[in-house]
């Protein structure tokens, strides 16, 4: 099968559906027509702000992302979502389908919604996942929300892969010294008690604020260019406080790009992208070394200790 | 402070705990010191036998991991434990201490128990864990039990880090289909239905000998060389079924060296850690690169894409 990845990039930029899913699944397969993608993407990308939104289960992420959609589509803006679906490292599908998110945005040419299986990384980020924002970036959306399932490394992932990170909580399940524990204050550029009309929605946010005037997060800049992360109440599922989220979304986004901040993270974001694919390729030509398997045998005959084999092996590599 | 490594890793070999304590914590710490103290064991590993046991939160793995120690010792074995404990990434502490799961065998001389902290695994193996059974290897512990929480990868993981892996469940937590959801029918050499005085424990075992009847695990070898996984009952918390366990150890572990297995495993396990160090040398000389910057640059810009910039870097190092 020859693909034209020209043509099928140009038809994405014009905003056809099915152009857009297809390279999608190119780079999610990890085809090798995905390095070509990429290549053909490069240049049109860019343009799209990345908003991450990660929470533990049952908060009412996928209600939340809704309702996030449906405010931005009345502003204008257009709208790409990627769901990051948990799966085992077994199966690699999808949990959750595209069709059950999709209901509510089905007939609507300005929302694509994509389910991408996390494969490998217990509930985090694919790695395709930054092919595939690039794909939508490059589709002419002008908001992309990535949606993860925030265990622990997810959450810190989706923060390194968006250039705006909402954190989901709801009433007692994520009191202050929780998410402090679970690392969460130090990625949340916005955060919000979701299901706020139960009890302790109140309490939750005040602990939330408290912590957060203790601390300051590492990417929140400094003096007077500080962003304060605010802390916000919605019942989604009645679209009660979007219009707020949406508003701090934006008033962040401002922000990222008065202080130069946005330039700062697309630029650590990309270099951690380059090392990524960099250390890769390292990594499938050290298990092609025919040196590794004579190694192995030093190693377990206790000839050798595994730094010593590894120093070896870099030293063939990089000669 | 000046370190004579060649005096700890002789005094560790004597059997003195506090020398062999102190090994672990500089592998644990990835001090510099590590490599020279992974350079010094090397000679006097490959000796223990390695046993994985995994199992969900629940099933009574430190309960089941204590009585099997009591029963090595009663056969006259020194045994070592690794105890693997789930940590958040950001805080890198160990939840359950040493002392708790010491009690029982505190003042035993021919035990020594060990918990380690698996930052940044979610749930899995930590990084260091090779390196500390190395120690234990080397200070002549017959046996090093190394029991993580299964949290789907650490289960892979202690498998691939251990020459016999115990699988642990409970009844109604883990029936048949469920193992195979998660992937454990392959990993498992032992199965264990713990808690078997509760309801159901014989279900749970016949459905796990029938799954296991049906699939076959990989590493199970083939024809008359086939190991086919027992499954046993066990209550742990009263010693009942501890000697089955104990023997099925030892009949796998005769099964390991009367098939050549035992030497593939050991080869396959040092060929990924020489591999995973390489990685990480590699990676160290990618972040050093004074060109990622940049490259980086240039992907923002739209002027490059990530993977023609990872090419260029490879290219740099590997010139």
């Amino acid at each position: 099968m020859t693909v034209d990845v020209g043509d099928l990039v140009a038809r994405a930029r014009e905003g056809q559906p099915r152009a857009v899913a297809r390279l999608i699944s190119y780079v999610e397969d990890g085809a090798p027509i995905m390095r070509e993608v990429t290549h053909a993407l490069a240049a049109h990308t860019g343009h799209a702000r990345i908003i991450g939104l990660t929470g533990s289960p049952g908060v009412g992420k996928s209600t939340t992302t809704s309702a996030i959609v449906s405010e931005y589509r009345a502003r204008g803006k257009r709208v790409g979502v990627l769901a990051i679906d948990p799966s085992s490292p077994f199966s690699g599908g999808a949990l959750l389908g595209d069709r059950v998110r999709m209901q509510e945005h089905a007939t609507d040419d300005g929302v694509f919604i994509r389910s991408m299986a996390s494969r490998g990384h217990l509930g985090g980020l694919s790695w395709a996942t930054p092919q595939a924002i690039r794909v939508l970036d490059a589709a002419g959306f002008d908001l992309i929300l990535v949606e993860t399932v925030g265990v622990g490394q997810s959450e810190v992932e989706v923060a390194g892969a968006a250039d705006t990170t909402l954190v989901l909580l709801a009433p007692g399940m994520g009191d202050g010294i929780q998410a402090a524990k679970a690392g969460i204050l130090e990625i949340g550029d916005i955060f919000v008690v979701n299901k706020a009309d139960r009890d302790g929605a109140d309490s939750t946010a005040r602990e939330l604020r408290h912590m957060i005037s203790l601390g300051s997060g590492p990417r929140s800049g400094t003096g007077e260019d500080r962003w304060t992360p605010p802390v916000l109440k919605s019942v989604a599922s009645r679209g009660e406080g979007i219009t707020e989220i949406v508003d701090a979304i934006d008033a962040h986004g401002e922000w990222l790009m008065a202080t130069g901040e946005l330039r700062q993270r697309r630029l650590a974001r990309a270099a951690a992208e380059i090392d990524v694919i960099a250390v890769g390729l390292l990594r499938s030509r050290v298990g092609a070394l025919a040196g590794l398997d004579q190694l192995a045998q030093l190693v377990v005959d206790g000839q050798l200790d595994p730094y010593a084999a590894a120093d070896s092996l870099v030293a063939d590599l990089t000669r």
